[in-house]
């Protein structure tokens, strides 16, 4: 039960590394950004349940614009107690006690605690689940509360909380008298499977479990889907509907279309199904480690295998991106993955590659396959990484392969829905957590997901197990690993990516190990000879990779190690059309060039040749480029060669420039 | 002043050709095999204004479904009076005779003539003008008029319907008391303007004007949008609206986002934008000819250039369908034109391709350009003509460019919402007034824009002129003129198509002539001396053609003079994927070959060779097809070679098979 979360406190991050830079300047610059945004927009105070005038603007129905509040407010302190367990912090210490008494003093006397609800429309609780949010505020006050209990060793924030947890307790369940509802935005289901590892508490387990069954339900409440009953009760007219929903009765949206284990494939808004799907390995989790029985495990994980493969091998981006669709923040059909607006859409939000983190992290306890390591690993270097800049003050929600002049490549000090620059925060307070997993009783286990710069230590039985990895990862794939476990059998897994397609050395050899599932096993009889060995994986050469051919995307990215590449217009200068008609051949000569960052650390750039695409070839002559006059053309035809220089996808909007960027280059 | 509605009777086909075989086989199947659907779905007897169980159904709010009966009924009044005028048919005569009679009976006092709104709900008249389609009715029923006294010489359906103008007229309009409204679904635009030239009526030509300059004023009725002042009315909350508004304020889908003067895209319900764009040709036509003054007349030469630009050259496919979308039936972004469901929409309604036609034909009326033609013949061959089946009794809606699983490629025998079948006859029956455009007092033109056999007589001055045209178009590039014209100085144009690219020939050859806008004209001093004259275009040789680059669709697509081809299960039987992993080279052999199709026309099949793509080449090894083991791949693997047998895109879903068909192929 070695969630990320809870986890992350064994490791530290002893030397140099990419994600100690970025975790560090999280640490340093944007918790304290993060929390001036929190008092400059009114949230800071928003516990205190006085009146906002943000309270007084049009909300873009049904969703107040300040219906979020409570978790911007939950997730900032979340992230900050990951921060300030291990390095104390003043300042943000005496925010989080200020802003937990303030949560504290705003729980009514029978549980009850929302903002909104409390200062707004205190009539109108639970009156609109599908689409309100209190569930989901409630489950990032529940993460929360775990957080601080952890950090601060009180139940300062935990014992309102469990509270408010038996009050949801009372209201949903499958009793005549409960709502047999479950969140509109889930999120609060992973949080209650968290309150029950925490704290052993049945009802949370519960809830959660009534949460995952209940959801999709077509006959749950008075012989109707929740939501419809819920909107009968409102009275509202039943084509009146939020902007997400397309169509009346679009309850895909929020992946209530059918019971989860029902659902054929990844539908709707993308962060809703990554929080669903994480919330739902976890009580598979459960019930595999004999916690919890769960009497339908087994299509519990086919729903997961199933949904995780479509979402996988259908909807997703070469940067672990997912969910195309701006209108409803979500997934479009299969194979849809047009690189951005200008194309039919490339949203890919922030939060939802790091849901996909989340459940990749779940579905490796479950189920060692370094086939989940690798898109974990993926979305870190890449769609998550790439939502903050170097200097960790500014963010990006959406995250398309391809800027347009509409829709330029930048970022943003702050949103009004807040949702991904705390999640950031969360992310790389407890990153510690995503490296391996590890454990055993009288057999000691480390399963290495994620290469970098750390150590690792933790117990079992009596004796302490300790674990060093030292490398340049992401720049080289040279890992040296330290260990030591004075008398205790361990098993050490070391993740083989798949772009290194079986290139691997380990020194000294190992003539016992295997390879299981993607992972080179390292047995007791070679980790108790070996207290230092280095492990070598290729792969960093630099490569080039294509979406997959249904995706009508005839295109060449550049890739090298766990990075996806780019070209910016600051390195480009050239470019006039966000790389619109540019060429890359597929034996392109690609040299790699260490680049500094002023400030920073340093990269490796790629540099390469490519061309223009000729589109006077395809319009030329009396063949214009309306259909009846279409032209045969050449698939591309070539124009001006143009020297390219390839950044990692991380690093795109950094350095100024004109907001041009693309991922993905034509196929000569 | 020669819309082909009013032309039309002047051309015969007087020889066999694909033309006449099609227009025969409505006149004679087609008419009554709808008539008896009129019949069979309580259609028929709707203007008896009794109550039909239809009423009690549940709308799609807030569209009921019998909201479009009127036009129904109305746009088969008008389709049959264009072949009852040449082809006198007594069952048809009589039911054309009854309809009248209902329709007289069913207008209320005030001159109001609605079938549901006099029926269902009597109190809600003008109360949902964007969505309810009282207009639209009503200006079908103008044009069903305008046909019946073309026809019958008699005022027994005109009289009705000018009274109903009349009354429109005191409702719509500028006035403090007036409504300051244009149709939801534009229509009536192009029948008052019909109306006008059929009758001089100025009150119809001012409220067609009306309609086409308030069209989109933000602040038209009480400072509001039209259409949200109603809603306000109403009372109707803003968030609910029709399934077709994606979201809130999609004012675009019926093209009211924006004044049309300011609109810089072709937006929203395809055949909508059609019928609101023929409307202000004609408005402008107006103009040109010095019938009515226009004073931004160039604004709105400007407007229709701009919007038929981009329609043309970046949202239709190469079939001449228009309308990727299928939630708005209508157009998505620019160069978003996927081949069908399953790649993201390929909708092209057939009403939205006979409205491009429509179009056409009145900018060529504006500008003799033979892209316009160009296009309306890709129309007619293609997106038109595939919406009937041989036999005149089956027909289609969408037509996509690729079928799927869940979209095969079929017919049906009607829809719930009938617009396309009757539209089908309409067209055909007004087909010879789409031939030609001509006129003169002194001196005669003859614009030739579509090549077949048929005859042409019309009168300058004193004299009739004549024109022949023999050929076996589409299938040979070969046509035999015969004119005369004993006394008249008369000049012919005919066009050279965009696909002959400039290879014509013209026997007597001409000194004289010159080529004007893609039409070589041929001077008085050619015509007085040659009764007979054979004019030859190339282009007949089966050619590969591709759609736009920015489409991201790297298909090839086969085509020979006006015909658009496809493949089908039917005669490539080993077919199992849609061919969606079929592959052709751009060198590709093609070889031509007679077919026969029992009980009608022979065709020209086309013969080549392909290949199946080798998708295990790109999944295969170690490298899946999720994105953090994205492989290289080939851009196109080919496997297994298939021989392909090609079939004119019309003909598709006429001969048995799984429904398995596709236009553009992947090109290797």
């Amino acid at each position: 039960m070695s969630n990320p979360q809870f986890s992350f406190r064994d490791t530290t991050f002893h030397g140099p590394s990419l994600l100690r830079e970025r975790r560090e300047t999280v640490r340093r610059v944007t918790v304290k950004t993060q929390l001036e945004q929190l008092r400059n927009t009114g949230r800071y105070e928003c516990f205190m349940l006085k009146w906002h005038p943000i309270y007084d603007e049009e909300p873009a129905w049904p969703v107040p614009k300040s219906l979020f509040w409570d978790s911007d407010i939950a997730k900032w302190i979340e992230g900050a107690c990951y921060f300030l367990v291990q390095n104390p912090d003043h300042e943000v210490d005496a925010a989080v006690k200020e802003l937990v008494e303030d949560i504290r003093s705003a729980q009514q006397d029978d549980g009850y605690l929302n903002v909104y609800f409390s200062v707004v429309e205190p009539k109108a609780r639970w009156s609109n689940i599908r689409d309100q949010h209190e569930l989901y505020n409630a489950g990032h006050l529940i993460e929360a509360a775990i957080a601080h209990k952890e950090c601060y060793g009180n139940n300062l924030l935990i014992e309102p909380i469990e509270k408010y947890v038996q009050l949801l307790n009372k209201i949903f369940g499958p009793g005549p008298e409960q709502r047999h509802a479950y969140p509109g935005h889930p999120e609060i289901e992973l949080a209650l499977l968290r309150l029950y590892k925490a704290t052993s508490s049945v009802s949370a387990y519960n809830l959660a479990k009534y949460f995952l069954e209940e959801r999709g339900n077509p006959t749950g409440q008075d012989g109707l889907l929740y939501y419809d009953w819920e909107e009968q009760q409102r009275g509202d007219n039943r084509w009146q509907r939020p902007n997400p929903y397309p169509e009346v009765g679009s309850h895909w949206y929020n992946q209530a279309h059918a019971p989860i284990l029902k659902q054929d494939s990844v539908e709707g808004h993308s962060v809703r199904a990554m929080y669903l799907l994480t919330g739902a390995a976890d009580l598979l989790y459960l019930h595999t480690k004999g916690v919890k029985s769960l009497p339908d495990a087994e299509s519990w994980s086919n729903a997961l295998n199933r949904l995780w493969s479509n979402m996988v091998d259908k909807k997703m981006s070469v940067t672990g991106g997912i969910g195309a669709i701006k209108q409803w923040e979500g997934f479009g059909i299969d194979y849809f993955l047009p690189q951005g607006t200008d194309e039919g859409g490339c949203y890919n939000e922030t939060c939802a590659s790091i849901g996909v983190m989340m459940l990749a992290e779940r579905l490796l306890e479950l189920d060692l396959d370094s086939k989940y390591a690798d898109i974990m690993e993926l979305c870190l270097y890449n769609g998550v990484m790439t939502a903050m800049d170097l200097g960790g003050k500014a963010f990006t929600y959406v995250n398309q392969l391809a800027s347009s002049e509409k829709d330029k490549s930048e970022r943003c000090d702050w949103f009004e829905c807040a949702c991904c620059p705390p999640n950031l925060m969360r992310l790389f307070g407890s990153l510690g957590g995503y490296l391996w997993d590890y454990g055993g009783e009288d057999e000691a286990f480390v399963n290495v997901h994620l290469f970098t710069t750390a150590s690792l230590t933790f117990s079992c039985g009596e004796q302490n197990v300790r674990l060093k990895q030292t490398s340049n990862w992401p720049w080289d794939g040279k890992v040296s690993f330290d260990f030591s476990a004075p008398s205790t059998e361990t098993t050490i897994r070391l993740r083989i990516p798949g772009w290194a397609e079986g290139d691997y050395k380990l020194e000294p050899q190992s003539e016992d190990s295997k390879i299981e599932k993607g992972y080179l096993v390292l047995p007791p009889s070679y980790t108790s000879k070996n207290p230092s060995f280095v492990f070598e994986v290729g792969g960093f050469a630099p490569r080039l990779i294509a979406p997959h051919p249904y995706t009508n995307q005839n295109t060449l990215t550049v890739a090298r190690g766990p990075l996806i590449y780019c070209v910016e217009d600051f390195d480009n200068e050239w470019v006039a059309d966000h790389f619109k008609n540019t060429v890359l051949s597929s034996d392109a000569k690609l040299t790699e060039q260490e680049h500094d960052l002023e400030g920073s650390h340093s990269y490796v750039a790629i540099h390469g040749t490519g061309w223009e695409r000729n589109l006077e070839a395809w319009h030329g002559g009396a063949q214009g480029h309306d259909p009846s006059r279409a032209a045969k053309g050449d698939a591309v035809s070539l124009g001006d060669e143009r020297k390219l220089v390839f950044v990692p996808y991380y690093l795109r909007a950094n350095r100024g420039g004109r907001g041009q960027m693309r991922v993905g280059l034509l196929r000569k």
